[in-house]
Order: C-alpha cells, then structure tokens, then sequence
C-alpha cells in the first residue's frame, strides 16, 4: 500500500469522526502515512484530499523529505506543528483534530494558544471570538492512525519477515561459530548478535537486547552485564532485527552444555504452553482468549504464579503496540496483525525459560528458529 | 550526588511551587531520580519526604528495580502511575503535580478521571465532591526534574566523560586500521564506529550515527546509505556513544586523500567559527549570543544562509536537552552545563563541514579527538 493510499483511508475515519483535518504529530505515525523517517516531522491531512495535505519538517530534513516524501508539499518551519496549524487555519479547517494520546498536555495548551484568534487587548468581549477569522476547534482525536496501523499491508509484512529473517540468520550463525560458550559474557554475546544483525542488513537492534544466563533467565527483562556464561545454564536471547522502521522479535532459551532434568521440564512445559498459544492464534478470537489457551498449560502444571507477564503484544513500527494478547484485554484478532506470543516461567534464583514467535494473524510464522531444547 | 539528594533538591522546587507531591512519568526523569533504566517505572516523590515517596514498576522488573532502587520502597503493579497517584490520595496529597511536559492529553484524562472522588451515579450533586475522602488536585508542573537536570553532578559530568573518550578512541582506532577508505560505504562506517565503542564499553550507540560522504555531506542530517566513500570526498561523522544513560555527542569532518581548495577554505571557515563558539562559553552568558559569536564569523564570510540550523545543545540523559544554543533561545549558560557547539556550512550538492564539540560550562572540553582538517 502507498502511503498515498494511506492517507486516503485516514481520510475515510476522519469523515466518520466529523474532523476537517488531524495533525499528526507523532512520529511513527508520520512516517507510516508519508515514509518520512527523520526526527522532526509532522503532517497535516486534510479531510478535502491530497491538495491541501502538507507535510511540515525543518531546515535539517528537507533533503530527506524530497527524497522521503516525494508527493507532498513540504512547509519547512522549526515550529513545525504550529507552521502546519495555521495552514489549516488557513484553509479553513474548522474541526482539526489532534493525536492527544502522543500530545502532551503542555503542547496542547501551547497549540491551543497559539491557534485562539481571540483578541487579547483590553476592551475585547468574549462575542469578538465569533468575528473576523473563524477558529480552529482543536479536537481529541486518539488512536485514528493506530486503528489503521494494527492491521499489516504487503508491504510491512515483507518489512517485518526481513527482519525476522535477519534475526534468525545471525542466531543460526552465532551458534554455529562457537559464540555461546562458557566464560563469554552476556554483554559479549549481545553484541555479538546485534553486530551480526547490523552486517546482514539490519538498521540496527529493534531494542535493547536481553541475554541472560543463569539465575539472571529468571529476571524476565534482564539487562545484558558482565556474567560469563556457564556451563549448565540456561541462555535466555529476546532480541531483534530493525529494518526501515519495522521491528522482529523473538525469543529463545537454549541449554549451555547438558540440561538437567528440571531444565527439560520446564522447557518442555513452556513449549507446550507457546505452541497452545500459536494454536489459539486466529481471526475472530478474543486475544484474552489466546492468553488463556497458553496461560491454562502453565496454570495446569501449577507454575501460573511464576508467569508473571502477559501473552504477548502486536509488532511493527512499534516494538509494542496493538493488540495485547493479556487476561485484561479486550482487543480480537483480526487477519493481517502481527503478533507475539511469548509465554515464560521463571523461577526466582534458579532459572527461567521464554519461548516467543511472531506470527502473521491468517498468515505465517515469521520466526523461523527452531524451537526444540537447544543443548550448545 | 545520590538520588536520594536528587529527590531533596526536588523537593525544594516541590515546596516553591506550593506542591505536595509530583508523579514523575518521564523515564528520563525516573531513571535520574531513582537510577531505574527499565521501560515502566514512576516516582511518587513527596514533598513531605523519603518516607512517604514511592517507586513503582511492574513485575516484569522487581528484581532489576531491587538493585537499582534499593532505597525506595516499590509499588509493584501494572498501572503503575494509577497506583501511585492512588497511594498519594491515600497519603492525604491534595495538590499533586504531573509532568505536563511528558503526559499525554489521553493520560492525564484517565488519570483525573481515575482519582476523582466524586459519585457518578445518578442523584450525584455537585457538593457531593467536597464530602468524604479528601479530593487530589492535579496540577500541571513542567520542568521540574529538567531544572535539576541542566547543570550537571560530577558523578554525570565522569559518565558523560567516558562516554566521550570511548567516541574519541573509536574513531582513532577505525582511521589507524584503516577504517575510512574509498570503496567503503556509509552503513559500514558507521557499523564500524558502532562496533568499536560498544567493544570499548559502550551501551549503544548515542544516536542514529550520520555518516556522510561527498555531497551527502551536505545534508546536515543524512542517514548511512549504501554510498560509498570516493577519493576527494569530503567525510562528515556525527556519531556519540551512550554509556549508563549519558549521550557523548561530535562530529567531525575529514577529506579522503588530498583535500582541494575550497574544502580547504571552508574547513578553515567552520573551524574559526567553531572555535568563536567554543571561546564564548562561559557561565553567565546567554546562549543566542554564544550561537552569535560562532554564527557572526560565517555570516561575515558571506555564508550565513548555509549555516542552516542553531549552534549547539544540551547533553545529558537525553541527547537534545536544555539548554537551546540558537539565535531564538533566552537561557543563559551556567557553571556544570554541558552543551555542544557545532557550526556547519552546507554547500547543496558539493559538500558540507559540520565541527561539533561538547564542552563543560566552566570546565573542560569533553570531546578529545583533533580539529585540525585531516586528510585520510
């Protein structure tokens, strides 16, 4: 899908929500509605069409933006937003809608004030707001680009399977060059893997790599240090490839060396419950319901305390954005979402083991590491 | 400084703004205050001291948040703000800060609406809010932790420092092996720079390194292409190294082989420039005239067009922070900030030099590796 062609069904939900024009100003919504991927961008879309749609970054970009975002009119102003504002004012927006869940409440009141055509001399009565130049009513809108985000097009899902792909090759390729060994840190290890996934063509890691070994595998978001690797542990790698905005993720927990026979059940366990959740993955199904499918496995075997998280999140632009797959949701399974599902049992100063995949909703799996007890 | 005199020190501005609390959101903030580095963790500082003040996070990081913030007590829960913002009601908080500057319109609404106290039925008068349990006020107070966080501690100023030395070794070893030479592209580079200082100890990168060669050089922010570098290329490297949440931050620009005239003369021209803007700061000085005194050289050489974008910035535990180096910005420099200094000049499609340094206000230079032109 062009972004063109995206900015054409954001048009259709400006419609139904009664909004002339949205300024989008958060950025993952800004370069998946134009492509833009620099750090200062904003778009203002118009309800009428494409004439009147401006994107808006400053001096810094407009090399990138010509290149980026070939078929918009840029408006290069530092103030960016507040440069896009008044051209709405200026086209006669009435009903702009704004991203108040990425806007924070100081940018709104500053946009609000810099919008208000209210004079502010002494002697002006509140009927003058009525007069001259019509106002701009800055409109809640949250969640309008998400709602087209969740689910994936041709495009990002090809995005997203590169990613996984590269994610899986530098695995593959680490072990198999001796790079999960004792006495190799966990910090060594992360960069190792990150490095790999740089040299087959990633941007770069879609977030702060987890390696933990050991004990640390029952710490589920344990930040990579200098613990060696030691026989008999087990390896937890939740890591990803970032290729042009869109994010892989995928865990793995292998043995270093023999695994004890605690280490096969509770693999053997987490596994079963991963493959319950994959199972439950379909159009249609409550995403509660697929926390439940894996969750029940866990609970069942008496180690639903020591599942502490939830099931798993959708992936894209964002490394965690919609659905969540938890008891709390209420979100459904739609064709075409990218989701992970990761269950996990950790048990504290022992060890713990996470198996994750993400998945393409009515689609493939995009990860491709085997998932079988890994004794490196 | 500890955090815990971080929190003192707040709880002055606390007590200034007729506070009794602030909810601190920001994980930059929460990460200065409190030294978490998680994805999900807040602060309840109160204002009547340590006793009553609260870090929350979820269970994916009681164990990092056990060693990181051995001196608060947690509140461990998955709405973690909602759950402080409960516990400050419990605690008799009527006026309770929030980070305007960080809370998103959406938020701070469901925040209001989950502490107000007012009965909702049907039947519900007014007056019914000013009965039972005492009432949270939620007040808007921007800017607090980042007013602490503008003038460095000697614990930031020696993180910041070897996040600086790390950069500096990095690009003294890539160009000693050999690193920059014709045939080699842009992403590789900056892999390499990348590669180095994480081997050197860093955390990551600082920032999205920009490497640009020829009349990409030009972009003042242009992300590593597969473009490789060509004899008489003009080399711009911005790149930065993060170590425990500090950004180092330089740039450099280099000639590959034998440097013509004009890059001569330009190089000449930033450097001057970049060394005004260097000498001109000092504590009690506004910024816009340090950008001044940097931008007056360029102008007088007849390139002050070129000159596309403000002077410098803050550096700290976010890459741009306070204080603004530009023509447009009121701060005035003080004893303990670190800010860059980073003129450049922009030839659209012949080249570009950018020289950036980070400096300590009233201390050293951070940044060690040479100004002088460099012919690799």
């Amino acid at each position: 899908m062009t972004t063109a062609a995206r900015r054409a069904a954001l048009r259709e939900l400006l419609r139904t929500a009664g909004l002339d024009g949205l300024l989008v100003t958060d950025l993952v919504n800004v370069r998946y509605l134009t492509g833009f991927s620099g750090s200062n961008g904003a778009v203002l879309v118009a309800a009428s069409g494409e004439a009147d749609t401006r994107f808006g970054t400053d001096g810094r970009y407009t090399a990138r933006a010509a290149v980026e975002v070939p078929d918009l009119e840029p408006v290069v102003e530092r103030a960016t937003v507040f440069a896009l504002a008044q051209r709405a004012k200026d086209l006669g927006v009435h009903r702009l809608g704004f991203e108040s869940d990425a806007v924070t409440v100081e940018a709104h009141a500053a946009l609000a004030a810099a919008l208000d055509t209210t004079p502010t001399g002494p002697g002006s009565g509140a009927a003058a707001s009525d007069t001259g130049t019509a106002r701009v009513e800055l409109v809640r809108a949250p969640g309008l680009v998400a709602q087209l985000r969740v689910v994936k097009d041709a495009g990002e899902i090809a995005l997203l399977r590169r990613a996984c792909e590269i994610a899986d090759a530098a695995l593959h390729a680490m072990i198999a060059e001796g790079g999960v060994r004792p006495g190799r840190t966990e910090r060594e290890i992360a960069l190792d893997l990150e490095f790999r996934m740089r040299g087959l063509g990633a941007d770069g890691p879609s977030f702060d790599s987890i390696v933990a070994t050991g004990a640390h595998s029952a710490i589920p978001h344990h930040a990579p240090s200098d613990t060696a690797v030691s026989p008999g542990d087990l390896l937890k790698l939740d890591f990803g490839a970032l290729v042009e905005g869109y994010h892989s993720d995928m865990t793995r927990t292998l043995v270093v060396g023999r695994a004890a026979d605690w280490q096969r059940e509770l693999y053997a366990l987490v596994h079963a419950a991963q493959a319950a959740g994959c199972a439950a993955v379909e159009a249609g199904v409550p995403t509660k319901d697929v926390d439940a499918a894996s969750r029940d496995v866990i609970t069942a075997a008496g180690r639903g305390a020591e599942f502490v998280h939830g099931l798993g999140h959708g992936v894209g632009l964002v490394i965690h954005e919609a659905p969540a797959l938890s008891a709390a949701s209420r979100d459904v399974l739609e064709a075409g979402m990218v989701v992970t599902v990761e269950p996990g049992v950790y048990l504290p100063e022992r060890g713990g083991v996470r198996i994750e995949d993400t998945l393409v909703v009515e689609g493939e799996t995009l990860t491709g590491f085997p998932k079988e007890l890994l004794e490196v």
